[in-house]
């Protein structure tokens, strides 16, 4: 069985932010698969703020960059089509960190999972069942282990990661102060989240500003910190962090389209004074956690005690527009693109 | 009795270095003890990079600015010559965080500690068996963690803390990089100490400079790295951070006379992708601890597995020439202050 997949490459890698040129789709005729593979058709892709280090051909980091002779990669939700592989078999739906940016895949599927579109939507297997949740329940259960009554702090919050990251905090007994970069997403947190506070950080022109409002809202500092943005966030943060304060290192959007890369706060030595604490993590290092995460988050999804949010784009022509979306802030929650329907 | 005690005062709030003239010496009567007191003559005096954030009159810190109506204050061994408080006899010799900076010292004796000038000189409970002893052990067995066969990276080697954060950790089987600012600094610290490599950093230009040295002598990367120093040397090791790897960030005394402060490195963001930690510290932070590391650090002194080097001051009004040569580089080791002889 041949099948002709359509693919989506980088034309260059971009300098600054990636315009929608940037991208191209082309056809591809698939080999069959192999002793070991499977070949599947994607229902659904993922994009994901961390792509955009990939497209960056120096920068050492824990995944190589994309190459340009190559479609771009990344998480999907896909059903098998043929297989030779012995556990997975026809009509199985899987969740796996390739066969994204395309429409058709055909590979070894390794640390890929076979899920179920009876339990839950199978788009949530990219998003608060996925890694972005995996991410948010990891990040406060290792490393910012809050205890009830802290106030946490939380950047990107309407985003995919930021999102889920708030609502377990509520359920931990924190209390919550949102970053976010509109009114609408200020309004989605404090009505549908529950955070505390949401602040709309394009209400504040420098990291001066912002401090004053964590100030007020937080007056007995910032006891954690979940960081997906940088830049005046993390200052501000430091100005407040809490004696013995925790910061979860996650990501800093703000600084992924810099040409050139910005100073880091002025401030850092403010963690010696306050014997705080920075940790940087990427969500393969809490992979062997992943059962744990999911026990604990599936029923709170379930229970309706995590709500969630998906900004869906449609066909695999969109997902440029979607990528391009996390750093304009466009999505709410999590950017999925509909690349098929679930049943054919 | 009534004693007379010369005290050394802030003349003004200096803007960078402190110069000789931003210090002076008044002499002033002392009340007796009171209930609960004790009053004491100071045999040694310390002088440590803390004071120098002490000295700026509006930063808000772990311990309040110096005042100018008060004499400056500091780490101490002292011996009691009149005595209202029950654990204190005349003739004790106490160790403690206020006495320094003077000649006679009039006080309730919080969190000062009985020392025996038998076991170990006396000079040294400011050193390797006091405050920097306990910071630099602390920073490796709390923070830093290493395991045998790791890389640890040090900064401001030959330094107080330093030169014991060498040692504890060839100790624990690590491969050690010292950086230190003479070429009779890394000498010692490659002849007498031990450390593996010892880098001149007046010979790296740039933080790039730095991280070739550090990539070609941590091929592995830096496992550990403890923190003196800030500025260069951070962005460096976050250039060459392993996998993993831990800071612990105990000093940043490039900064601590800049009237602006820097920026921060432009790479913190590496923590992210190497999912290392940062953890800022200060030895107060574990002071809980003090009972472990002294049994562990004394015989260790005692057996000659650490060494120490003083640089020793004569007479109190040495000290502020003592206190600038910490950030001249002018001393190796523990900088002390002969205040009075031992016995009378």
């Amino acid at each position: 069985m041949a099948v002709t997949a359509r693919e989506i490459y980088l034309t260059r890698y971009p300098e600054g932010l990636p315009a929608p040129d940037s991208f191209v789709v082309k056809k591809r005729e698939l080999p069959p698969p192999q002793e070991g593979e499977i070949a599947v058709r994607v229902v659904w892709m993922s994009v994901d703020p961390y792509m955009r280090g990939r497209m960056n051909p120096n920068v050492k980091s824990y995944i190589p960059p994309f190459s340009l002779e190559e479609p771009l990669d990344g998480g999907a939700v896909s059903q098998v089509i043929a297989s030779r592989h012995k556990d997975f078999a026809i009509g199985d739906y899987v969740v796996g960190f390739n066969g994204g940016w395309r429409d058709h895949w055909v590979g070894k599927p390794e640390m890929f999972q076979k899920v179920d579109p009876a339990m839950a939507p199978l788009s949530t297997y990219l998003g608060v069942l996925g890694m972005p949740g995996l991410t948010a329940w990891a990040g406060i259960s290792q490393i910012l282990k809050p205890v009830e009554g802290d106030t946490m702090f939380v950047s990107g919050a309407a985003g995919a990661v930021g999102s889920i990251v708030c609502q377990i905090a509520k359920l931990k007994g924190c209390k919550v102060i949102a970053s976010a970069g509109s009114e609408e997403k200020c309004q989605w947190l404090r009505d549908e989240l529950g955070v505390d506070i949401a602040l709309n950080y394009r209400d504040y022109k420098n990291s001066t500003e912002l401090t004053k409002a964590l100030a007020e809202h937080g007056p007995k500092g910032i006891n954690c910190y979940f960081e997906n943005v940088g830049g005046m966030h993390l200052e501000a943060t430091l100005n407040v962090i809490a004696f013995g304060g925790r910061i979860a290192l996650c990501g800093m959007i703000s600084q992924y389209n810099n040409a050139k890369p910005e100073p880091g706060p002025y401030n850092l030595i403010n963690l010696i004074g306050r014997g705080a604490l920075m940790q940087g993590f990427i969500v393969s290092n809490y992979a062997h956690l992943a059962l744990e995460f999911f026990s604990e988050m599936a029923p709170w999804v379930g229970a309706g005690k995590v709500k969630f949010r998906e900004t869906v784009y449609d066909g695999l022509e969109a997902a440029p527009k979607a990528f391009l979306g996390l750093f304009s802030g466009e999505n709410t929650g999590k950017a999925v693109i509909r690349v098929a329907p679930d049943k054919v």
